[in-house]
């Protein structure tokens, strides 16, 4: 393992953090606000940081570094990111900050905090512009300005990047990277000038815009979207749910003029018609609930929206609708959206090869001669990849099997336990039962919240960086 | 497709059928009951098995055939299966009857019965063999005394038995299947044995074998094997519900003076494992709700036994378990015995394999030049059985998802929908809350009952037989 430059690169993204943090600075200095929670972690980043991206190191760079210096830095930057809301003072226990900052980092939008509205207006800047940095990925942003680390780059963004492959739009990974920023950038400029379109308040279409770009959820609101009782808001939060669990890089080819080819992504089609089945199953389920169909398909819309784009914004309860209703959420919740957008979960395109997969093994038994690849867009798929694709799935079980034996021995409901953990695995944020859309992770034990908080990280990074961490083998010379 | 050679198949294994009704018919007649619903079901069972096995036909025969067929005679085993319950006039409608002896035939043992102990004896002997003859498997028993179906019989075999490897224990099949029917049935007599010495009557000690060593868990009385409140008979149960999870081939091995390689079989070691891991979990968690250490002991050993054995007896209401020990349980579901057992669910080995890939994975990020094949009892597992045991996993979700979201229509709670679903497609009987230890099925919609009947019989086929009969290109020349 080449540590120091492991170390270097940790550095260089503590520096970045940094600069990250003089942002929610500015938004506290114009409220007024106590700014020495952001100048005291600045203070700490930028010493840390300035040491360790002082480090001379060779540019050896493989794989396990790679996966190992990613999981290390998104620890690390949970570890300081948690600082500010510890200054504060408004939060009971450091174990609380950091459990908000994972989830604001891992774009999950799990909360334990129960009076949000009370909190100073810098402090939950700090925790939506998190999540914003998260959605897009810490490394991925180092690489597009600080692109000097040495090495092989682009291992570093497909450890960091949702999806099975990392999304290589250029044949360089900094260009790649810059791309991917502006498309990301852009659609927040525009869903924050439609935010206000709806009349919406400045500093609240700002926040709300960011955390639903990158798919993490927090509102600034104790009622989350259903605060504002704003139809028209709901329906722009909505669309850019939607937009945002899109592969980035279907943006790119259309802005690049190639929209047919975007249109023709088989993961988009499949996402789309998931989308449109689990809209429609919902509000024919809940229709009898409301009193109009426009509102029952606003409200199904939405929370269909929230919970395949892994946002975890919420504007009904769902506790309070039918199983079936509530079922086909956990389902999507299981799913998240495509590869390449800022959404957690599964991820479309893996379901979609895991199902083409079953339909060849079925296939295979009556028509044993007739030996298919499994193709995506056309183009087969490396059974190697199809490999990992399962071992992934396998894993991910896994691992919301291992959080919830943890997380249920609090003595909540089997439901509560079961979507607690699946809520922090897939990044969404709300559950069921007592996390559901009007609750949240308060009431968890400490040792619950560093457990669900390490399986937002597990889930953010799909599995393989911060399962490397735990692996003794990783750390043996070989 | 050799349509020929399958209706002949067919109509052999629907004589064996009327042959195994001799023996409920003669139980009837031993209590002076009505014979008639026996006699009527053997006699329409004789005319169309003898139509049937006249039919001329090449003994070409490839795996499309073999796993059509599998599931054809599955359905048309339980669609003529259930008329002894019909014509008996204690059911309440067709629905019920098909769902009941699906439940015995997959070894479920889920009941739509409210008052088991009202019915005759002869239709609860009935219940409880079908659960017998299907714990072996049918097809395994047609082939060991009527061999002479022609053509790759051992895909009959493959296609019905559980586990993704079948147990070839000698070169030819017809052999291999006398061999564990002769096993099966010696379980069965010394676990007979076993209860009349714990002090249980002669019929219940019968009937109570039947349904432990084929995993099935129907009972005689309405409160399972708690009616008896004898422990001694608790321990036997618990004793032969684990010896029957284990591969088969294993007592082979045994009787055959290879005792010390039939105990290094990995998937054994990771059965007792597990196992114990679980014992351990509930015993420490269930203790404060006991009064002796060993009761509470000896109801964690049986519940574990009952589910991981995919069973379903039950001593105990784990509906009333903290969650911690209802969680341990769900996923014990899931995991279920090891193959070539009587057990259903996943089955250790594959679960197994798959944390090995999951393992390789990891290794392979951090040592990529050390690429290493997946090893089972020392020796390299190929790449497509570990396929399709990932593609296996995938549809077990996959349908799991499904059923649930067509039986929570019903508007039961959620875990109790999916807890239902899972209960089937494992083989188990019992779920939680209202399909828990003392609940039953009755109170499902009539459409429900059927979907869980085909997800029962997908569950014991290990879903490649049944989806098979689904899908269009089956059916089609190639």
């Amino acid at each position: 393992m080449n540590y120091k430059l492991m170390l270097r690169i940790l550095g260089q993204t503590l520096l970045v953090e940094a600069l990250c943090l003089v942002i929610p600075l500015a938004v506290a200095l114009l409220y007024h606000e106590d700014p020495l929670p952001f100048l005291n972690t600045i203070f700490l980043l930028a010493i840390t940081g300035t040491i360790l991206a002082r480090v001379k190191a060779k540019a050896d760079f493989y794989t396990r570094e790679g996966f190992a210096v990613v999981g290390l830095i998104w620890l690390a930057l949970s570890f300081f990111g948690a600082f500010p809301f510890w200054f504060s003072g408004c939060f009971s226990s450091y174990t609380d900050c950091f459990f908000e900052v994972v989830s604001g980092f891992t774009t999950t939008g799990a909360s334990i905090l129960t009076d949000i509205e009370a909190l100073p207006r810098g402090i939950l800047f700090w925790r939506s512009f998190s999540s914003w940095v998260g959605g897009m990925g810490v490394l991925i942003f180092t690489l597009a300005f600080l692109p000097k680390v040495g090495g092989r780059t682009q291992v570093l963004v497909q450890a960091e990047s949702p999806g099975p492959v990392a999304s290589k739009l250029v044949p360089k990974t900094a260009q790649s990277s810059k791309i991917l920023w502006q498309i990301y950038l852009g659609l927040t400029v525009l869903c924050t000038i439609a935010l206000l379109l709806t009349r919406l308040p400045l500093y609240d279409a700002v926040v709300t815009a960011l955390a639903t770009v990158c798919t993490g959820g927090f509102s600034v609101m104790n009622a989350s979207i259903a605060s504002y009782a704003n139809p028209a808001a709901e329906v722009v939060v909505t669309l850019f749910m939607f937009l945002s669990s899109v592969n980035f890089a279907a943006y790119f080819l259309m802005l690049t003029g190639r929209v047919k080819q975007a249109l023709q992504s088989d993961e988009l089609r499949f996402f789309l018609t998931v989308c449109a089945l689990a809209v429609l199953l919902i509000f024919g389920n809940i229709l009898p609930l409301y009193d109009t169909a426009g509102h029952a398909l606003r409200d199904a819309f939405f929370q269909v929206g929230t919970i395949v784009s892994t946002a975890g914004f919420s504007t009904a309860d769902f506790n309070l609708w039918p199983t079936l209703s509530q079922l086909v959420l956990v389902l999507l919740m299981f799913l998240g959206g495509c590869a390449g957008s800022t959404a957690g979960g599964i991820k479309c395109c893996r379901v979609l090869v895991m199902g083409r997969c079953g339909r060849r093994a079925l296939a295979r038994l009556s028509h044993p001669r007739a030996v298919k690849v499994v193709k995506l867009d056309g183009k087969p798929v490396e059974e190697d990849t199809v490999n990992t694709i399962f071992v992934f799935f396998f894993l991910y079980v896994a691992v919301l099997a291992a959080a919830s034996i943890l997380v249920c021995r609090d003595g909540f409901s089997l439901t509560t336990s079961v979507t607690a953990a699946l809520a922090c695995l897939s990044n969404i944020g709300p559950g069921l039962d007592a996390v559901g859309p009007m609750g949240n992770f308060a009431a968890f034990s400490p040792m619950s919240k560093w457990i669900l908080s390490l399986t937002m990280l597990i889930g953010r990074l799909e599995i393989f960086p911060i399962l490397l961490l735990l692996l003794p083998t990783t750390w043996s010379r070989a």
